[in-house]
This record gives C-alpha cells, sequence and structure tokens, in this order.
C-alpha cells in the first residue's frame, strides 16, 4: 500500500496517528514482549475516533457522561495506553508507558479496570471486551429512561479483532445487542485477515458482515487507514437505530516489515525493522519522543470535551436535589439506608412462620422486597426465569419499546448473560443478577472469573445447585461447581440453608462494590433452620454454630444449603444417644476465612469430630476437616464421590448417602476410632 | 394446522410418527417430568430421517459405517428412546421406556451415551451436540481419507433447537464445519419459536437462516410436518458440497393443548389432555402400547440397514488383513505396541541429556517420536499452534483438499475445539489432542465436564500453567484453574515437571480409553529433574518421591510441574543445614488417589513436617497437607493467594514469594514449631 499518498492526504492526522504507532513499537520493544501490531493497524481508527468522535474530557475521567471505548482486543493494549498518554491521562504517564508490563505498572499486559480510572474494563481474553459493550449500551439505556436524555446520552464504542469474532460469546452477544436494537453501540471490526496462526482463512471463512445483519445490525465496510471514511462511518453509525458494526480493512503492523503476516500480530522488536517503520512514518524523534506540536494536538483532543462537560455538569446540578442524590447514589453502588432494615423485617417474619421453600424460592421472596428499594437492581436469566425465580412483579421488561425496564430475558446464553452483566456493572448506575443453573456455571466462566478479576459486584443467581434437582439427571447436577467457584479468588460463593441466611447473602451481595457473588439455590423446598430471630447479619461471619451440643461436644458437623437440615437431622439422631453435637452452617467461605482466628477457633474448636454434609464434592473440604484445628483422622465427608443420575431427588439422596443417619454413622464410627 | 389433512395425505406415516408423540406423552407422565413438547414437534422429522434416510442397522449398533444421529435438543430424550425401542434396539426396552427418568434406567433425563450403546453423545447442555457433530463429521472426513470411501462413507445428523443456536459454541462450530466444507453434516433446526421463558422472540430476533449462510452452509426451508418436504430436503442436503441446515418449521407439542406454547415445552402431564392429543392423533391404544402393524413398521426401518451392514462387512473383510487389523485397532482406542517402548526410549535419552526445556516444548518433543506411531492422532490448537507446540512435522493439515491432514487449525474457539474432539473420539478411530493457554480451559470449561461424564479420552494440552507465562499478567494468567480440573470427576490432570515427566503423561493420557487428560505445560524453560533413567512409568503412580531424605527425615516437600525444581532446590538448602529432606513430585493426583493406602502411604508417610509448592492456589491442596497422615499444625503451602500480575516471570516469582528460599524458611519455622 501507498503510505506515502496516505501521509499527502492528510498529515496532520497522519503524524498523529503516527504517534500511537511509534510508542507502540518503542513500548514493546522496551519490554521485550507485547503486541504491536494491532495498535498499528487500528491507529487511525482510533485517531478518528477520539479526535472527532469520543465524548470525554481527558481530565475527568469519571464524568458520568463520557462515552466508553472499550478495547475488546485487549492484546493490542498499548493502544490504549498510547491514547491515554497523549491526550493527558493523569494516570497513565510516559512513566508508566515506559514501564509497560513490568511488575506495579498501571501499564499491564492487557488492559485492567483496576490499574487506571480510563480504563473502563479489563480485556485479553478474547470475545469479552465486546460482550461487556452490550450491558454498557443496556445501562446506558436504562439510565436514559430513568434520568433522562440531557444526564445520560452516551455511546459505547468497541475494538474487536477476528478473535473476538470467533469466540462463541460474540454471538451471544451481538445476538442480545440486535434484539434490543441497541443503537448507541458501535462496534469496529479490526479486518486485518491475520490471526497467530496465520491468514484467518486458515481457520475462518465466514462472512462477518453477513452475520452481523443476520443478527439485525447496520454494518458499513470501510478503508480502516482513510481518516475521511472512518469519520463519515462513525457519523453514519452514530444515526442508526440498531446497533452498528464498522469492518475497517487494515494492515496489521502497518509499515512494518512484517507487516499483513501473523509475525504482525506479536512483539516486533527488531531494531533495524523498528527504525525502517519509523522511517516510513516519517517519525524522527527518539524513542518515546512525541513531537511537541503532534503532544499539543492530541492534549486538545483530550481538552475538547472540558466544555461539554461543564455543561452536563451544569445540567446535572439544575436537577432537583432529590434526582442529583439518588443518581450519585446508585452511581457510587451504595445500597439505599433502608436495606438494611428490610431485610430484617423479612428475617424476624421468616424465621417466625418458618415455611418449607427452595431457596431460589426463598430468592425471589428477598427480591420481592428488595426491588422496589432498589430502582438500580436489574434482574434477568439466560431463560430460565420460572425456574431462577429472579424476575419480580415490579422490575418491567427491558425491551426497545420499555428502556426503563429492568428485567432482561437474555435467551440461552448464560455466557453472554455474564459477561454484558459485567458491562453494566463496570458501567455503573446499575447493579445486575441473573439467573441460569448452577451446572451452567460453566458456560459463564471466563466472565465470571473476569468479574472477579475486575473487582465489580455482579451477582450470579445459580439454582438447581445439586442433585437435589433430581431427574434432569447429571449433565445438570453441579458437583464440582461449588468448588470451582470457591478456588476463585476474590468470590463470594454463598449456600444459604433457608430464606434467612437467603436473605442475609442477599444484604451482602447487594452491598459489597467490589466483589461478585454466587448465590447456590435449591431447587428442592428446605426448612427454615434459623427460627430465632436475630438482627444480626450471620452469613457475614460465613460460618456460625446454628444448633450447639447439648452435653459434652463429641462432634461437630459442618454443612451448607440444602444439606444442613440433613445435619440438624442427624445431630438429632446422635443427641438421642447422648452424643454432644454441635452444627455449624457454612453459607460462604470466603467470609469465614476473612475472620480472625478468635472467631474461627470458637466455631470450629480442636477436640469433637467433624463430619461435614454437602451434596458434591469433598474437594476444597479437608481445608476445615483436617485443617483449621482438626485431624484427619478425626474427620469424615458426607457427600458426592463422582457424578450424579437421573432420578427422583429424594432417591438420588439415599442412593449417594447423603442422609442425617450416614453422617451419624460416620460421627459414630469417628467417636469408635474406626 | 389441520391435524387431520396432514393424517389423510400420508397415513402410514402419521402412525409411524404418532408413536413418537404417544410414547412420548406416555413416559413423561409417568415420570411426571420431562420435556414432551420437543419430540412431538420433532416427531415427523425424525421418522422420515430414520425411515428414508438414516443408515443403520438396529441390531448392531456398534457398526462402524453407520450414520450417526445427534440429538443435540438433548432435554428432548425421548424421540431418541422412542425411536430406539420402535426399530427394536435391544438395550432401550419398552421396560426402560416405562422407567424413563428413573434411578438406573438407562432412559435418563437427558440422553448419557454411556447408557446405551446406540446412544451417540451426552447431550442435554445446549450447543455441546451440534459442537460434537462438527467432530464426528471431521473423523469421518479423516477415517476416509485412510481407509476409502468404501470402509467409511456416512453422514452426521443432527436435531438441534434455538437454544442450541443460541449458545456461544454454535457459533465457532458452525464456523469450523463451514470452512472446513463438512458436507456430510446435516443439520436440522426444530424452528418453533419457543424457548422456556416464551416465544423466541422475546429473546432473539436473529436471522438464523442468513447466519448459517455467512458461515458457508447450505440453507433449506422446509414446513416440518410435510414428509415429502422433509424427505425432499434430506435428498438434497445430502448432495451439497458444505454443510447443510435444514430449518423445520415445526409447532412444539403438536396437537396438544399446549401446543405452540413454552408450557408444551416441559412436562405435559394432564390426563385430559393427554387423552386429547392422542384421539387427535387417531391414537387408541393404552399407555405404552404400540399398535402391532404400526411397531413392525418401525422394526423393517431397524432392520433397513442390514444388508447395507453385511455388504460393508464384505468390502471390509475384502480389504487386506493389516487394513483390517488396524482399521479395528484404531476404533477400539488401542495404543500401538510399539508406543510403551518408544516412550521409554525417549525418557533414557532424555535422563541423560538432561535438557533445560519447556514442557510445552517437552510435549512437543514426545508427540514428534509418538504421531509418526499413531496415525490415528488428530492435533490442533485454537490458534496457538506456535505456543502449545502442538504440531508435529508429520501430521499434514486437516483441509478441504486434505482430508487426510491430521492438524486441525480450530481458530480462536477453544470452546468449538473442545466439543469437536469429543466428538471424534465419541465417534472413533481417531485420538484428539487440542491446545489452549490454561487459562482458558475457562472456555473450554462445558466441554471438558462432558468429556469426563461420557469417558472419552479428550486429550487437552494446556500451556502457559501459570505465573510463569509472565508479561501477559492475571487475565492469563491461571490461578484456580488446576483446582477447577482437579475438582471434576473422571478426569486426569497432568502436571509434569520435566520432558521426562511429560513422557509419562502422554503414555497415559494415550493409552487410557475412559479419561481425558489435562496436561498442565510450562510456558517457561525448566531443568531435568528425572535424570536417573526409569523403565517404570512413574507418573501412572500419581506421585513419587523424586529425591529422598539424607539423614533423619524431617520434611517432606510436595511440587508439581515447574515448581518440583524449586522444590529440590529447596532440599538443597535444608539438607546444607542438616535437615533431611524428601522430595514428593505429585505430576497427577487422581492417579495417587487411586493407589493402595500403603503405596500412597509408603511416599507420604506421618511424622515429617510437609509444604507444598504450586504456583497456583492452595485450594485442594489441605487434602496432601493436612490430610493423608499430615497434621494442620505441621504443614504449610507455598503459592499464589489470588491473581497474578504482569511482570517478567522470574520477578513474578519472586513477587509472590514461590522460592527455593521461602519454601526452606516455611521448613524451618514447621520445624520450629512457629
Amino acid at each position: 500500500m501507498d503510505i506515502d499518498a496516505i501521509k499527502a492526504k492528510n498529515p496532520e492526522h497522519w503524524m498523529k496517528a503516527a504517534a500511537i504507532r511509534a510508542l507502540t513499537l518503542d513500548a514493546v520493544a522496551a519490554a521485550k514482549s507485547g503486541h504491536s501490531g494491532m495498535p498499528m493497524g487500528m491507529a487511525d481508527v482510533a485517531t478518528v475516533l477520539f479526535g472527532n468522535h469520543l465524548k470525554f474530557d481527558a481530565a475527568n475521567p469519571t464524568w458520568p457522561d463520557r462515552d466508553r471505548f472499550i478495547l475488546s482486543a485487549g492484546h493490542g493494549s498499548m493502544l490504549i495506553y498510547s491514547l491515554l498518554y497523549l491526550v493527558g491521562d493523569a494516570e497513565i504517564t510516559l512513566e508508566e508507558v515506559k514501564n509497560f508490563r513490568q511488575l506495579g505498572a498501571r501499564t499491564a499486559g492487557h488492559p485492567e479496570n483496576t490499574h487506571a480510572t480510563a480504563i473502563e474494563t479489563t480485556t485479553g481474553p478474547l470475545g469479552q471486551g465486546i460482550s461487556n459493550s452490550v450491558g454498557f449500551a443496556m445501562a446506558e439505556e436504562i439510565q436514559r429512561a430513568r434520568f433522562g436524555a440531557k444526564i445520560v446520552d452516551h455511546y459505547t464504542y468497541v475494538m474487536a479483532g477476528d478473535g473476538c469474532l470467533m469466540e462463541g460469546v460474540s454471538h451471544e452477544a451481538i445476538g442480545i445487542a440486535g434484539r434490543h436494537k441497541l443503537s448507541k453501540l458501535i462496534v469496529f471490526w479490526d479486518n486485518n485477515d491475520i490471526t497467530i496462526d496465520g491468514k484467518v482463512s486458515l481457520s475462518d471463512r465466514s462472512d462477518q458482515v453477513g452475520r452481523f445483519k443476520a443478527a439485525g445490525w447496520d454494518v458499513q465496510e470501510i478503508d480502516g487507514h482513510d481518516a475521511a471514511a472512518i469519520d463519515a462511518a462513525i457519523t453514519a453509525a452514530k444515526k442508526t437505530d440498531t446497533p452498528s458494526m464498522i469492518a475497517c480493512k487494515t494492515h496489521i503492523a502497518l509499515g512494518h516489515a512484517a507487516q499483513d503476516t501473523s509475525k504482525g500480530h506479536g512483539a516486533l522488536t527488531d531494531a533495524a525493522q523498528m527504525a525502517a517503520a519509523k522511517a516510513v512514518y516519517g517519525w524522527t524523534t527518539g524513542p518515546f519522543e512525541v513531537p511537541a506540536d503532534v503532544k499539543a494536538q492530541w492534549e486538545a483532543i483530550g481538552a475538547r470535551g472540558a466544555d461539554t462537560r461543564r455543561a452536563w455538569e451544569e445540567r446535572f446540578e439544575a436537577q432537583s436535589q432529590t434526582k442529583q442524590v439518588e443518581f450519585n447514589r446508585q452511581l457510587a453502588g451504595e445500597a439505599p439506608k433502608k436495606l438494611s432494615a428490610t431485610i430484617k423485617a423479612l428475617k424476624k417474619q421468616i424465621s417466625e412462620a418458618a415455611p418449607s421453600v427452595a431457596t431460589r424460592k426463598s430468592s425471589e421472596m428477598v427480591l420481592e422486597v428488595v426491588n422496589p428499594l432498589m430502582p438500580e437492581t436489574v434482574g434477568g436469566s439466560a431463560d430460565l426465569t420460572g425456574s431462577n425465580n429472579t424476575l419480580t412483579k415490579d422490575m418491567g421488561v427491558f425491551d426497545v419499546e420499555n428502556r426503563g425496564g429492568r428485567y432482561v430475558y437474555y435467551g440461552i446464553r448464560e455466557h453472554g448473560m455474564a459477561a454484558a452483566m459485567n458491562g453494566m456493572a463496570l458501567h455503573g448506575g446499575v447493579r445486575p443478577y441473573g439467573g441460569t443453573f448452577m451446572c451452567f456455571t460453566d458456560y459463564a466462566r471466563p466472565a465470571m472469573r473476569l468479574a472477579a478479576l475486575m473487582q465489580v459486584p455482579t451477582v450470579f443467581v445459580m439454582t438447581h445447585d445439586s442433585i437435589g434437582l433430581g431427574e434432569d439427571g447429571p449433565t445438570h447436577q453441579p458437583v464440582e461447581h461449588l468448588a470451582i467457584s470457591r478456588a476463585t479468588p476474590n468470590t463470594y460463593v454463598f449456600r444459604p440453608a433457608d430464606t434467612v441466611e437467603t436473605a442475609e447473602a442477599w444484604e451482602i451481595a447487594l452491598t459489597t462494590t467490589t466483589t461478585p457473588s454466587v448465590l447456590a439455590l435449591s431447587r428442592q423446598n428446605l426448612p427454615t433452620v434459623r427460627t430465632t430471630h436475630k438482627n444480626t447479619n450471620m452469613v457475614a461471619q460465613g460460618a456460625y454454630v446454628l444448633a450447639e451440643a447439648e452435653g459434652k461436644r463429641q462432634a461437630i458437623l459442618m454443612a451448607t444449603g440444602s444439606e444442613v437440615s440433613i445435619a440438624l437431622a442427624a445431630r438429632d439422631i446422635l443427641q438421642a444417644e447422648g452424643i454432644g453435637t454441635r452444627v455449624v452452617s457454612m453459607p460462604c467461605w470466603e467470609l469465614f476465612e476473612a475472620q480472625d482466628e478468635a472467631v474461627r477457633k470458637r466455631v470450629l474448636p480442636a477436640g469433637p469430630v467433624r463430619v461435614a454434609i454437602e451434596a458434591g464434592v469433598q474437594f476444597g473440604w479437608d481445608k476445615w476437616l483436617s485443617g483449621e484445628r482438626g485431624k484427619a483422622n478425626k474427620s469424615a465427608f458426607v457427600g458426592m464421590q463422582g457424578f450424579g443420575a437421573s432420578a427422583p431427588a429424594e432417591e438420588l439422596y439415599e442412593h449417594f448417602g447423603i442422609t442425617a443417619e450416614a453422617a451419624a454413622q460416620k460421627v459414630r464410627d469417628l467417636i469408635a476410632g474406626k
């Protein structure tokens, strides 16, 4: 391609884009690792987007009505770091750019939202950014419906590569976006024909344009190095009433010897080739040096939105005090003051009435009182609304004609739902929760991990949490999924035993701001075990003494969720035999681990034999059995040894030996030293 | 719709299809659970497919050249159970149909391949069957290229619903199938406009026809209740040179009061409504009773393929003895006799040369000697070929023009790859392995679980298995993924320490027939730790003494993979201080767990303090620390406490304190009783 001709056509644009390319080359060379080609290929699109369209004020990266920029192709992180440094972001300084990929730098290998305010989401695992963006765009619609277009009116822009578009989650995401006509979502496809293994055609020959059209998107195809074409396409995309995809034909590693090759995808560090590329660009300054005039032009772009921001602030301050306070509360993720009292009142009522209900139904009972109080909640389900019990009467259904609806029918798209929820949480102003079967944690898993890494309080409502779901069989019966979620850092895994614990779990899930929650809920009815009302949120301690031993304490039974009532029944058997037995409910291991040793010791003292009961695999339980003052030869587990089976739930509990009598027998054996 | 008119048009067809509908209603009613609507909606398509096209012989469900029938919409399991009973399958008897969804029955809630020979794959988690089918079709192409069309020449038929098509994995699957022009793959879309939450349009308005066309498929649209149209569409689909999708407009729960509603998706058990539906069908026999003439027609269908099968057997027996033996060996999943000697020779050579290489490279070294020996291996990678080291020189690349190629460029489709590999393994005759980064176990997870449940020996080559991958940062650094895989039943998780252990792990992975394997391999170079050659496969023991304590045994260091050499270095430090230290390498927990207690006790005796070293989370390790004759206050863990970070690998190991000195200090502290 004729770079000189492009340069000549628009020299100012060219040098601004060249700044991105040069900084990328320098940073990758200094780090001796990274991905050079993507930022070099998409520099023109980024320059036009930031220069002419993106509504932002570099000095105020938290301005709520800013447009969102999402780099779904996260390996091209030097694109976003270059942009942020160039526009004058306070956090991504030149020093940070020089420390690309070094310990403690904000400029991690892939963009991390916790590292800099202006990084909207963490990307790198492909397909996540584009799927988050659907949640960003939905949150914008919902907020706009609630607060009006004077306060909320912004676009979500995404850059995605072939990797993002091949990932299955992209299919789910674009399906949701198309269905809901998320017209303020604009995706740039970096159509460079290259993946790591070689030409895209090695592995994919699908028609992306046709595919997006089939999903109800508007599509334009442009030369991704033609500034005027890019500008016109963005202008047109902003006006459509559907989401837009702009297919940008680009050259990966433009101007470098590795241009248009898979080598260009990775780290281009050869000094001579770098010099040659810079010569092609007309870039004459030294490493990490941006000519003052170019930097000034970029800083002007960074300041371009300041007036718009100030005008927004004036409009915001003209709103009623109530509206301002509410907007800010929702944005900060602060629960309303009434929440605590509401949860306490529900707990009291339940402890007194002591109903026998499935905890998925308990969850609905909690949501029925919480949702009217918290207009920021946005619920949904991956096509299991009636099973997950996630829809409450007051919510309204989110739809093209009802943007204020707070319930999303996500369809059979667990992964897309989870990623969209993360996007909503990152956008702010809404608090997402969504349901599927616990076993399908598997499908949502990549997004659930990112929720933990990104420190967002997404709530995953996972019902049918064991063999207790019965006849649907082992394909639908989680056995290892509690372990999977518990093994994940920064994740609260709640498995409440009854409605009271469910209410307490929801209270924590709805007040935390930096940790996602997994609510593992039963399909089958469970008795109320917390029949004495306590104001204290006991789930917040993670584990606690639910029933104390009478007489000498010889045994401790530990259980979660649907097995807590089995533990209580086992205790009855043992106490009748004169074996003093304590029952410890352990609804949230992570919160228990966070307690002082003194608290943990009070709950799990040394001495008594220990039996844990959980309708899942033992994996992870040894920590509480032989660890934590326990002893290997004085502890045992009652639970699953492998996959489940298809049969009525009660029969399965018998079949797999998860019964009060089996637990009692383990205790007898341990006491007898067998 | 006018059912009488349809009936009148083709009464014999109608009654055959009605048999499926009636059996479905009866079985679901008896079980009081299940999914009636799908089998009732797709009964016509199934009847035409089995009646006129599907090449099978009910008496010989293992006939290798049979067409494959895959019910991707697995909740409609009564469709397959009805069909198998009707055609005279020996395993799915009437008694089994009556025991639908009961404990011990072959007729589980969702079809399970381990429950009946004629069930080709386990379905239920949506999108899996259609994705498996891609692997079935690839295996057929590869086998055909190898053995000729006289021996291998069959179709793969799939029934998929809206759920399957909304799931992201379907996008990956149809992309692979389209790219590779898998023309013998034919998918029926049960286009009934209904999901559990309501009309499909609630959550999806995409154009499935346009979407499949965009992926390079041939598409036909038909009335799914018109037998002639179904027949003509299948005939046409068999002739295309691309995969085919037949969009079948159907009515869920046809003829029942719940027809065309989401209620019709579930269990229809109302007696009066059932009676009414049967009256509409003209079905007058009692529950589970099929009129003799209808049963005879179905049994004739079951026997229809017998001649074709006999002709195939004659052709097969006309092949050379060598070819027959080799075909049967590959189909049985038996490793060639030479494998063991080849692995031993490699081990010996490596123990002597003691190279320092990354275990991902070790894996390649193993594959270089194994692949020429095992023509049944089919390798691949989700666009990380050069990083996963999965391609060896002799394989050839699978492509439209090279069906004998044994390497698949799957593209950025970890989930689709995993599901396709499962399909290959289920088809038989090929042994699939495929690579991605260990962290992206997350993406492949639903299919990895099914590999375990289905008992197929798929091999997942997961490289870059810790913070040792360095600069790519926490989005790419697995910390909980070893725990995730280990928590999954029936899965071998291998984390070899060097090339010798890698060879031993591969030997097990390539000889097992009922367990999938996860190979967790390092990005970074590791020294050879097995420098004394042993013929015995030590990895098969799961854990073993790599270095014995000199003097009094005061400490045991346990480690896996890249941390084994750190354990050895820690031992050097401790031995120099006079602290006798044993190092135990634990490459496969599952195989160690399977050992007799006597073996385990020899490796992990009571007494010495224990420190485990692994660059992952502690979750699961307590089993070996405080469990298994250990003590909580005499054991400690050196590893990760949370997510990783972006920096060079060596710095990360220092930063997170995973060092020989840190391990040695833990030992000193434990011995001192700190």
